[in-house]
């Protein structure tokens, strides 16, 4: 039987495991991304990993979260960056450069490679036919080091496209129809293919819209086709040798399959405050707006902003909206200056941010509280933005547009017919400004071996991660409820990000959006007993950081119980030596309250050989049957506290 | 005996007093300039006095300053500010119009008018041959409610311009100049007023640089005439009819007198961290830099940026420098993008901020600590640009650029030479993109009254201000040096800025830079003795902010005793109620120590009574006499507790 375009990446790249949805499976990695805000800590991580030079074919470090520099502290991690750049063999791209996901499907995306980025948007390069995952620090740390990225081999969800979108319909519009269907939980365990005729419709830049935030379905990752549309895009970058063609076998058979009618497609929006309370945009028209912003990885592209500049075109912005423009990458404000889009924008009342990630990661552009924020970002989550009581919503350029003109939520379609606007053909440049000036090759080995990291004040070592001890008994610090973000774990945002390589600073904001006593809590137990959460369904969903595991693991976090986890922050769990269980009995979390002291036993003994534990309730006098994923591989890390001090003791291996 | 421009402009507004340097005068004011850092205590004032209407030709309030929006508190206050300026009848400027000085001299300057301003480089305005005062906030708001701006009659110095600025020198190299032979007190009680020759060489805005930074010399304000260069800026600005010449009489005098010669200007550089350390580029060159940031209301203007841009076109800025630009106005970045400025910039690698002051105000681009940053800025005091032990120096755009392209501190006529660069025709347009839907005027009247006022959470009440008592008998808490600037005593920067409608929140921020435990020490006899400080020479130099005043009120501070103070941060010590008191003996400064216990006597009878008064210090038993310079109209001020529950009990008056 035929392959799909997943299976195909898959099999190419596969060094353990075989391809059973649910078993473990090990990967070669060809190209790793980074970002500042998880990157600090990959590069404190090689160095504990005594690493020499990365061995993978491209690893890249993007310096595009932390670009507000408040203080010193940015400005102090964009040093060290540079300098673990240099002496590991790392391209570095510097602040200004752009975000780290279009601006590296601009310079090094590749049909046929696996990509392992340390951000949980790194699925977006599957829009060039790429099998790219994000995963967190430590795993992008081992795959710079040339160890295989090990997953549970996921189900390939084939997604049938057919027709064309309408005028002021785009991308956005479909993966906003993906999340109303299927919520944030429908891509678990699953890597989402689009396949079908639509697809040639797409450029490659709206598949990377798709791709982008299939992370906001739970997906393992998205593959699109590498077709003519890939070599086009590839083509106007000046790379087209770099242009493979990669399709699925005719007689190609999904795990499980779904269609969209592109026809079909109205301008739909997400409602505050999750990725997936999405609603037709007419049905929430004339709700008052105070904020418009375009922009982020979810939006990313030239046609992003051109169409935004040309709805604006010669028009004033409703005067009590603040619109603000986040370009993307120094490319792309390059190309929207050279076609005239920029003055559009400033001439109609845009704030020009610099290029980066900002306001999608609550760096700057917060909102006043209660004031609706319509963003073409891919996450809304409560205080991503900065403002704990926030109303975002997530929508197109075309949808925010409207709402930046008219000052209301407004479909797009209705500013066109006022305004008379007929939808443009955007006449993207055949050729774009490409300038790789901001980005830094590494220098040659010999050269690198030589180069001394430079360690600001805020630059902290790793904190020790001792073994897991025989027996758990700890109290119930906190119990939450179904689809608690990384966000709440560990929150981003201006004031906790600039201490993103401090752990003991970064660990007093732990929980802190969901109970301010957490982190005083935590640390009155922490070299005692040490904690447990309990979690319902999706726990630790949304973006990548293993800070959200790091953190709470230095506050004495042990054990954390659920109905279930997100993908990346179970194996963030697992390489930091905190115990991921899975109630057997779902109900069994109703019979758990905060302040109970929980007892796992024998745990040297039984992880190894069985995934059932009993959880007893010494409070309650109860037991409970729990589950825990971990491989062998993950089993012996876990008990020698993680990947960190397991790998330490195997550095010959 | 003839008239000098400084003399023209107050005699022409003189309500109150005489022309006798020293003496109070009360003078009428036309315009008012407020921004947001200053703006929101601005408005709480207009509220607290029960203002109805503004009573000026014109008052703006811009919102310049807190643009990052970390969190939610600075989009809270751009909406109260907005709903304030539509209240009480001022018009807005939005956030992305631009920062006030330079759009205030675009879209307001008028030749021969008089300008409130709080903010201290208000005085920029005098690049258009207004006389233009940098006040505090409550000044400000008395001006908006019609009242007299009162002052001490300052000494006129003219400066004599001879010959023409050689390639490679502009404006700031004059100003540079000017605080290298005179210092940050040079200027204080004085209007500097540039007249010769030289004067036509420069355009309104190479003026407007020159005058912005007189500030910086302590100068009350600066004046140029109003000849053919501000009707040429006027009709750019397509305001031709604005346009009003004035010139100082033949037969003028000046009470001081200083000569540049132009064409004997080199290329200068201050040093950190003041504005006076001021050496030739040549001296420091070689000196490597990790930052460099164009922009501020010290070279706002488009020929600051196009010459930058000009430096850089085709070239790749180096490697280790974070080359940052400010565009200054949305006209600018308009103006820049449609000269090809911009494109040049961006392909240089700069990262372009959103327009506004931004860094000059420690919201954004903080260097590391150690790290050397080159700024086209007014302002290096310490800390200033957010990072606690900066190392920031000002200069020219071209030194700036020179350095951005090298990496070090590099003469710009070196990088010219080996660019083979020729210094540029600039051309720039004969007409500016004047747009001005950004700017919001006021209602009329009668809906204005009916505008209700939006405060978010964050927007504080003022505190009370009760009565001065008749004995002061309190501890010395702090005693410092010379030049401590208003940032040092409450500081801007993205951590307070936030706070700046919050008193007591910002009050925590109070001489923290020079003595963390200052606010808890204070609180801790608020209520009981109150406090005192002892200064040294040019006490509170720098920024206009109140706060400077009010935040060591609200924590019980009676009385500052100082070897001399800067002009508006006298006036605000005098507002709010505390006493500045001057030494006749600058050596009993070193009599007293920190924890000393001081007390002076009678207040109630002696202060109307007598400018001398007999500081006892109870530790040493000794007396000292020290001076206040408060007219009759103050005393009674301070004695009710300061202007505000004064002119309240004064309404109707």
């Amino acid at each position: 039987m035929g392959h799909t375009v997943a299976q195909k990446l898959i099999a190419a790249h596969l060094v353990d495991g075989d391809m059973t949805p649910g078993a473990e499976i090990g990967l070669r990695v060809d190209q790793t991304l980074t970002q500042d805000a998880t990157g600090t800590l990959v590069m404190q991580e090689l160095e504990a990993l005594g690493l020499d030079q990365a061995r993978t074919d491209v690893s890249v470090q993007y310096v595009d979260h932390n670009l507000l520099q408040a203080d010193e502290k940015n400005a102090e991690d964009h040093v060290y960056l540079q300098s673990a750049c240099r002496r590991f063999g790392i391209w570095f791209s510097k602040a200004g450069n752009g975000v780290s996901h279009p601006t590296h499907m601009q310079r090094f995306g590749v049909p046929g490679a696996t990509l392992a980025g340390s951000d949980s948007h790194t699925c977006a390069a599957g829009s060039l036919g790429m099998l790219a995952i994000g995963v967190g620090g430590l795993e992008a740390a081992m795959a710079i080091a040339g160890r295989p990225l090990y997953l549970r081999m996921p189900q390939i969800w084939g997604v049938h496209l057919t027709g064309e979108l309408p005028p002021w319909c785009s991308a956005k519009d479909v993966i906003l129809e993906m999340l109303r269907r299927h919520t944030v939980q429908g891509g678990v365990n699953r890597i989402i293919e689009y396949h079908g005729p639509g697809v040639a419709t797409l450029s490659a830049m709206d598949r990377h819209v798709i791709a982008n935030m299939g992370a906001e379905l739970g997906a393992t990752t998205t593959v699109f086709p590498s077709d003519e549309a890939v070599r086009t895009f590839l083509r106007a970058e000046q790379r087209e040798n770099d242009f493979v063609p990669l399709a699925a076998d005719p007689d190609a058979s999904y795990d499980v399959t779904d269609e969209i009618d592109l026809s079909a497609i109205e301008p739909l929006i997400a409602k505050p405050s999750a990725p997936d309370k999405v609603v037709p945009v007419r049905e929430v028209a004339g709700t008052e707006v105070s904020q418009v912003v375009v922009g982020s990885s979810a939006n990313p592209g030239l046609r992003d902003f051109a169409i935004t500049a040309h709805m604006v075109r010669g028009h004033q912005t409703d005067s009590s909206v603040s619109f603000d423009v986040n370009p993307s990458s120094r490319q792309i404000l390059s190309d929207m200056t050279r076609m005239g889009a920029t003055t559009s924008l400033i001439h109609s009342g845009a704030r020009i941010h610099q290029t980066g990630c900002l306001g999608c990661i609550g760096m700057g552009q917060a909102p006043a509280v209660g004031q609706n924020s319509l963003r073409t970002f891919p996450r809304n989550f409560p205080g991503r933005s900065g403002t704990p009581e926030d109303s975002v919503w997530l929508c197109s350029p075309e949808t925010a547009a409207a709402a930046a003109l008219t000052g209301v939520i407004t479909d797009p379609r209705d500013v066109a017919q006022q305004l008379g606007l007929t939808y443009p053909d955007l006449a993207l440049p055949e050729v774009s400004s490409v300038n790789t000036a901001m980005l830094s090759a590494p220098p040659p080995p010999e050269e690198a071996r030589t180069e001394e990291l430079v360690k600001g004040p805020n630059i902290s070592a790793l904190p020790d991660f001792p073994p897991l001890p025989d027996q758990i008994q700890a109290p119930v610090l906190l119990r939450v409820g179904d689809d608690v973000s990384t966000d709440e774990i560990s929150p981003a945002g201006a004031a906790a990000l600039p201490f993103r390589s401090n752990v003991p600073k970064l660990a007093e904001f732990t929980f802190t959006r969901i109970d301010p006593s957490y982190p005083r809590r935590a640390h009155e137990v922490a070299d005692t007993t040490g904690h447990i959460v309990i979690g319902g369904r999706n726990y630790g969903q949304g973006s990548s950081r293993e800070h959200a595991a790091i953190t709470p693991r230095y506050l004495g976090l042990r054990a954390v119980v659920a109905k279930s986890f997100a993908r990346i922050h179970w194996q963030n769990l697992a390489n930091f030596g905190i115990l991921a269980l899975e109630f057997q009995e779902p109900s069994d979390y109703d019979r758990i309250a905060a302040g109970d002291i929980l007892a796992l036993d024998n745990l040297v003994a039984d992880l190894p050989r069985t995934s059932e534990l009993t959880l007893r309730n010494t409070t309650r006098d109860e037991y409970y049957t729990v589950r825990h994923q971990l491989s062998e591989r993950q089993v012996n890390a876990v008990l020698a506290g993680g990947q960190i001090p397991f790998l330490a003791q195997h550095l010959d291996s």
